[in-house]
């Protein structure tokens, strides 16, 4: 970041008054640029006992297998953040449950955040982001073709939590590899 | 927005190729400047069974009450964000245990994100944001001059829970009064 996306003048790094941080203060307006985290949501959606995955067709990760997840816009609540992009991504459509997992991955300062859901019918088709779409069966999940650790880790606490039918939510902190 | 803050040209509201919303897009070098929900972490933390508030020293709801917490910053996880949070605002040391409740407010784009802990020690002085900090009896809450509603739904759902010892993850969403 080099200018204010208030007054175009250059920022410089600064710990403002108050705070403990340095953050991009503008040089000219004394606008503070604040940077935060970003949520992205996803959804390990069910039917029938299988599992909606899609193959990403985008990067980073093209070509592996994924639960449908993105950022969080604003204006939109994370459970419809999970909707929404499990429509675009997998053109399906999600009855959200509940809150899953979460994972903290601060080196790429991002908050990966899991639902679990129920599909409503079997329809479902690639969006632009996916390569393909599939319900995939426990057994046949591509464990060493997962385009995430979050996406595995997900995967993982919800196989073991369906075995006893109870649900809790799952946390976990990523480091890089 | 109005400057890119890459190139400090000026940018225009546009759909960018393959998404689906207006971006602020520069329309000199092209960057796309996202803009998306802000996480505010937060902790309800206990001490032989009183649980710890902050009477806010800042706009907004400047002289009410509320659990430490503030925005989530880049390169830290939740728990850090929540016990840095307890020890800024509260001059505590708090072990943060589990994720506790979720509140979305869209129309901020924000989201709450309440951990429960147990302070290590009943030491705790206000910080630069708060006017008083003290540990409050469950009978003692003043519900009345809370500072915000999600605050006030983390320490309705914290006691029924603490009442059975069993902790759930707890889920809702505001909209504007």
């Amino acid at each position: 970041m080099q200018y204010c996306n208030r007054c175009g003048s250059n920022v410089s790094l600064a710990i403002p008054a108050g705070d403990t941080l340095p953050r991009h203060v503008c040089q000219s307006c004394g606008h503070i640029h604040y940077e935060n985290p970003r949520l992205v949501v996803c959804c390990a959606a069910e039917w029938e006992g299988k599992i909606l995955l899609c193959r990403r067709a985008i990067e980073p990760r093209h070509g592996y297998w994924t639960l449908p997840g993105g950022f969080m816009e604003n204006g939109e609540t994370t459970a419809q953040a999970a909707m929404r992009e499990t429509q675009e991504e997998a053109g399906a459509d999600v009855e959200v449950q509940a809150p899953f997992a979460m994972v903290n991955i601060p080196h790429i300062n991002q908050v990966h955040l899991f639902y679990r859901g129920q599909l409503r019918s079997p329809a479902f088709a690639a969006g632009d982001e996916s390569l393909e779409v599939r319900l995939v069966a426990p057994a046949d999940i591509p464990w060493n073709d997962l385009a995430f650790r979050s996406v595995a880790f997900c995967l993982e606490r919800y196989l073991a939590d369906r075995e006893t039918a109870r649900y809790g939510f799952h946390e976990t902190n990523l480091r890089p590899l």
